[in-house]
């Protein structure tokens, strides 16, 4: 059985979600948020986020991890802050001595709900059907919870192609 | 006297100055380029800039730091990148406890050679003005000597404004 956690990335909030995997079967272990205040310094915040992602790591201590590719729009400004906390989301299971798997947020999609283009209800009812134990207070840890199970399912097929 | 670290980010390669500030008298301390290898995975790389940009810390001790802010250009994938090197730039000196200023690449300009469009070599040539003693061996590091040198000027007006 392996440990796999999720993450999310974001800057006011990163999601986490853990599960565990045993051949075909998911079974769900914790899930959350790590937020940061939007009043204090950049350095900061990133500093918060790295601490709360380290805590989580510590306490659940997860064997693989995957994280989202951040989907890029059209606003650099909002890119650059995506991309400085999903630096510190790649950054922190390295630390840990983790495998850091990424995942485009249409892959999550097609493998979790089979399609594409399904939007966040349809991810977190699908997550729930999954995962029948989580419960996931935010749209941020279901998330997570995804990308999760977007990496149990694809991580067989990527250690025979890597 | 207080020692800054000033800080050029970027994932191939991140610059790093210090510098002795004791009133307006300054002072070169040492400078350099941390770099990750672009074969291996984002999440090593952000974790080799990460261990590097420590060791530099741990070495010489600074006593404030400060970052570029970065050039947000056209290519979202760029940016994206960038970011995720810039969040372990103000990771590192702020879990080292050390305050962390930004600067727009138009002021670090316009204070170090007096006009916001200089260039590279314009640059240089007044980090080697202002700090005799250093050699830079790379852009990026008399970059980072340039950001530090505008903390300097700066970080009174800030401590008064701030």
């Amino acid at each position: 059985m392996i440990r796999i956690i999720g993450l999310d990335p974001g800057l006011r909030r990163t999601g986490w979600g853990i599960i565990a995997v045993e051949g075909s079967r998911l079974g769900f272990v914790a899930c959350g948020t790590v937020v940061s205040d939007s009043a204090e310094a950049l350095a900061l915040r990133l500093k918060a986020l790295h601490e709360g992602l380290c805590a989580v790591i510590a306490a659940h201590r997860p064997d693989e991890a995957a994280v989202e590719e951040t989907f890029v729009n059209k606003d650099a400004g909002a890119t650059l802050k995506l991309g400085q906390a999903r630096g510190i989301a790649l950054l922190v299971p390295a630390q840990a001595g983790l495998a850091v798997a990424e995942y485009a947020p249409n892959l999550i999609k097609k493998t979790v709900v089979g399609a594409g283009h399904a939007d966040k209800v349809q991810i977190q009812a699908m997550v729930r059907l999954l995962l029948p134990k989580a419960d996931p207070q935010s749209a941020d840890a279901a998330d997570a919870l995804a990308v999760a199970i977007t990496h149990a399912h694809h991580r067989t097929i990527r250690k025979l192609v890597g």
